[in-house]
């Protein structure tokens, strides 16, 4: 007596139904704690969902469909509010037992913080890996105003574990002249401004390497993604990152988990930004659940 | 591997998962497409369960918790875009399946003719039956620009099916002249402007009948329900609404299924209306389901 | 070939093709360049026709409607930006001529500066004149940091013209203490907080005498009309507005113009407050004009 | 005694008070009830007359003043809300009318679907007509769940009637893969993401024939439209869309008809979509209608 | 070659520059990181400030102008984005030295949560407190999924610490039923649903007591205060709000500190929530500090 | 006992504390009465600086941080509301003093009117000043339905008083046929359409030279600022508004003041505008003030 649950928007579109069968997880995790500036990215991975039920389930791009890649959706993990280390800890759990299965995980944030305990889990389980990080901001910071626990920080906290030179951030134009720095000095890549051009110059770099792609959703211009906590001018066009994002599944690299991260619905009336996220979450799975 | 969906916003917080053993079946249907004004009650039921995970699973009103009445939440019924005589028929089959397993229907709309259907199966159960509708308008109008089946017309149709002197309206303050003079003359009972008051003088009139009660979220003022397709000013408090519902869970009529319609999430960017009809479907359920 | 416009929301709803023909005149004031706080009322009158489309045409109030009373809709008076002296000169003018064809004056704002060069007009017409002013603020300063002319002045500006002792203010919340001091050493009668009870009580001594009534919308609650310049807790419902109006078509005051003003739909997403005012209006028309 | 309509916002600015005099005929149709994700486009035509008095006279693209054409502005078909094949009926009509005086039909919508009867009126007329069609959407489906009558359908009908080899679509990004395959089995043309590029090179081709233009507001990415029902990602700018225009107008194509679909304002509470539409309006005017 | 600071809507208008010379001092405590639902509440306190400039310096409620009490706006205090307990120290630190210097504190939220260090530096300096507790909800968790340091806690943590039987809660309509239970248990007590009535009956029983009076705005029906992070149907009027006030400040309770939380202006574009609290704000400064 | 002041969002981040000692001024010019279509601009300085704490306080782009330039926040000039002339000579007054202490005035509006009077100030100490203009209008009207104080006039009157072909306008897409045909008659520059292209060719020409520089808001693309008066499809991203304010800071012109104006926050609830300007105004100080 319940209806198809694959178009209700309580799942995104066309899930599976059945875990164990699925080459894919899909997970929220709506934790919005402790964000410097303007929260509620809680509630985007459940828009990002409920807005799925628009996209179509064909892709131009890539020439293929929903139907052609399992995944589950498990749903937002419960996360305990105003509490980060406990968050970060349910979510790294929850990732290990995803990877013990061999499924890709691909989240939903959620702060960027998230990421952190994800790429954590990947690492342990690919000590070769290397991360490809998009983003308006560095994220490199070791603490924000005392708290080694802040949205400021992933980037930093994964580039200490698998060290700097494995880690290439794109896109980027905000972050303290020390988090330059201190990039420059031990040996992480920046792209300022673009995505796409740089990418396709380190892409043969990773070939056959094991890939964590961590895309924030501001990397996209505030035209592309006013629903986001920290927009912040002179960003990429959603066509630049959807080329990005099909670039990296052309290449030779080994994607073998991602996570879409930052959509804060309630600063767009227009739901622009939870529809794009959508879209990107699609080629995502289209294009490097393989 | 699926987390809890009782609180995801997926289901109407705490809803049972097996119908079986439920007493009432939540369902919604997205339908708007024959209203005059501004459409998008669509998304009604959809944004009241995402929203009901805000609310306690305790009634302070009726020192009731939802654990206390086992309900199951089905989902929004597939309704075809653009076709409102096949989409009251799909409603209307439903309703005659949860009603054949003697189960409690409450229903959330979409557009008020949505409850045509669902009146006219719940008569077919109870021949005794009787209508209490509380609206801002009448609703009586025969067709609207040549269209039978339009938003304006559900309650006439009912009162034409089952006789006018069955049915009550509360609190209208809206409509045209002759729906007005119609009603006096066939005998159908209006009360203007109010609810609760006369409601509290009619009921024992209805004692130990069938009632099915039909709410038109426009029946609150537009501050306590901007979110609804047509405004009209001069309405009642959330709270004498409340009081309403709870004077019928008093009363000796016996409710015997229920809808609460016309909820358009995008004219209320605080979401206060969705929070509110979520509030209120926790009420009906824990008064009327019995 | 062009539709019927009586339904077009290009003029408010029903209103009479042919000037000469109608007993009342509607007319737009879209000037807000003297407010002290949030502009946009400009934009008030268009918005008030435009969704008045979804009103019905027949006021279960007064049993009365739209077609029992002819009025022409002359749309917005252009007014020159920032030129606060030529528009009040403008509307003057335009407002003599409609009182020399014996029509009745019905005005939207725009600011409640507006009102004066009316009720100047309708002054010099009925040298007996009363005012009722409706309003959450006292609007009776001399100047605003040094403006003569600014929308917290149309009242002292009327009551210096017709004595204070003609003018009566309901609703009021909000002033500098002078102005309540001024009023009550001149005389001038202010109800602070409430319409409805001492509006009452005041109509029987004002029989048989001309009113100009002015609505200034922030007399209702903010939770009622939040699309307002002004918005100021602590106000009427428009429960207790729409019962002033029709206690004002009951008694033996001969209303002889009249207006409703600070309507700014801009704050007002899901647009309750013009939707409210477009239902004022027409009980206004159907309850003062005769 | 009513003031000027070419700047009240009423008519689009500068319209044309005579029907007979004028060469072009501007219309709405306000009909949103087959569309699948997101109504509200039935009040798109409304709000972008009313926006129109922002628009300055003048083309600096094309050096035109718009007193350089004569257009009369009809209003808003009337149709009934939630009768798809009545409203379809009346459309054609009216531009059967519109086409038997010889002049340009400019339309506005409205979903999709409104097209379709244009396209056909158009057709009888011009048994040699192409279709331009720009839009993020293919709308080449025979049915939507059941309902051959649906916003994803108008591009199939007409290019089942005059054949698919006359019609020609640009900036599509989204469709399945079923419509894509019918595309390229039947010699349709489809340019995928870009419009300007494409278009250049396919105009020469078309030189001499009469061409209908419809442009669905989508095909701008959501950062330049997000007033819409289906925003897609990864679309064109606005400045693309102009330059598509003017492209349009420099060509050997004769345009006997256009319209511009989609504009849904409640998703935009900037009103940027509405403000581009008008502009759209006003070069499409200007550059097509000789 | 600053401009006057007291209109600049960067403090609370006309606070005074000087603290020490001021009876009372106003700060904000910019902490949303517990919440359970809607975060946001951290943007209340500055723009309750920024509106502020739109109130008349004179309350007509009580007779008295803001010239008439000193009071200093020392701004938000900054705090650790997601840290609780830290942040609560800071708040405590504070409130101790404005107490210190025998000012009465004025705080401004933020999440309630941040009540409970402020309610226990009062209780260290006036060992004989009650509490008049404000709200919609009861707040008397003793954690919240786990986290003892959440919003719907603060109640419960006082009552523990300063004895039941001296905190009075007012308004209450929600809350789990082991907190109603509890209350009743151990003698706290809950005015369910009404704040001024009862409040009259309770308050000379206080007489002559220091009280602390914390109000939720969320106590305010979901029509006055769409502006919070958990709208709950069925509350009371601004209008009861503010007459429950100036109650309190005619009554023989001293009170000694008070605050105002939960204002979250993201979910009001009106702004009428962040201008309602700047009312209440400015009332009960005019009628508490003495 | 006041918190840091450079962090509060009450002043632009990292404002220096001390006049005399900052090398610039920022002031703000809330006045928005001559605007010929939607108003809102006062908001714009103080939503700028609220939003300002979002911002690193480092430009990738530049290499220099806020702590290398000194400048004071002077706070919004108070204007007398409605009175287009006193604001002008108080703004003028303002400039000349900021001038005189040899300060770099950096003025955000309010409506393109204000620039006006800071322009003739820096021109009276500047004489061979030239003026750099980016604007999506040409602003040289001499009147505007008969006021020549007037938002659309601002570049006429500084044209008229400093000699056109000092003045350079870039990025212009609309205005009246008769503005282009008297800038192209009396030797000013035009730029249609492009900045930063244009600007690169014309700057060699002024160096050496003062140069005031005022930047329109709505010179960028309504995708990119959605919160402004008058929204012109086809306008520049935001990235290369970004690239033109760089390339003026590396070449050999001499900055002397500039403003950034037009910025109405009412219209774009995501804030993305007023995050931007916040944004382009760090650029302003660390590429201009030298
Ligand atoms: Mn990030
Ligand atoms: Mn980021
Ligand atoms: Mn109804
Ligand atoms: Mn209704
Ligand atoms: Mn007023
Ligand atoms: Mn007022
Ligand atoms: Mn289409
Ligand atoms: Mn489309
Ligand atoms: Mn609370
Ligand atoms: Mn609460
Ligand atoms: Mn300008
Ligand atoms: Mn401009």
């Amino acid at each position: 007596m319940r209806f198809d649950e694959a178009y209700s928007g309580n799942v995104f579109i066309k899930s599976h139904p059945n875990f164990e069968e699925s080459k894919a997880v899909l997970y929220g995790m709506p934790m919005d704690w402790t964000v410097s500036y303007r929260p509620g990215s809680r509630f985007g991975p459940a828009r990002i969902r409920e807005v799925s039920i628009g996209l179509e389930e064909y892709s131009a791009y890539l020439d293929r469909e929903l139907d052609d890649v399992k995944y589950f959706d498990a749903g937002d993990i419960p996360l305990p509010f105003g509490n980060p280390q406990r968050s970060l800890d349910i979510i790294e759990d929850f990732v290990d037992k995803v990877l013990a299965e061999d499924k890709f995980p691909l989240g939903m944030g959620g702060e960027h913080l998230v990421s952190w305990p994800v790429m954590k889990a990947v690492y342990k389980k690919y000590p070769d890996l290397a991360i490809i990080h998009m983003d308006a901001h560095t994220d490199l910071r070791e603490e924000y105003e005392g708290e080694p626990l802040s949205h400021s920080t992933p980037i930093r906290k994964i580039a200490d574990l698998i060290g700097p030179s494995n880690v290439y951030s794109f896109g980027i134009r905000s972050g303290m002249k020390e988090e330059f720095d201190w990039a420059k000095r031990v040996g992480m890549h920046i792209s300022k401004f673009d995505v796409h051009q740089p990418l396709k110059e380190i892409l043969p770099k990773l070939a056959g390497r094991p890939v964590y792609v961590t895309i924030d959703i501001d990397v996209l211009d505030p035209a592309h993604a006013p629903g986001t906590g920290t927009v912040d001018a002179g960003g990429i066009t959603s066509r630049e990152l959807l080329a990005s994002i099909h670039e990296i599944a052309r290449s030779d690299v080994k994607v073998v988990g991602a996570d879409l991260v930052e959509v804060a619905p309630v600063y767009d009336n227009s739901e622009q930004t939870a529809n794009t996220a959508s879209k990107l979450i699609r080629e995502m799975l289209l294009g490097w659940v393989k």
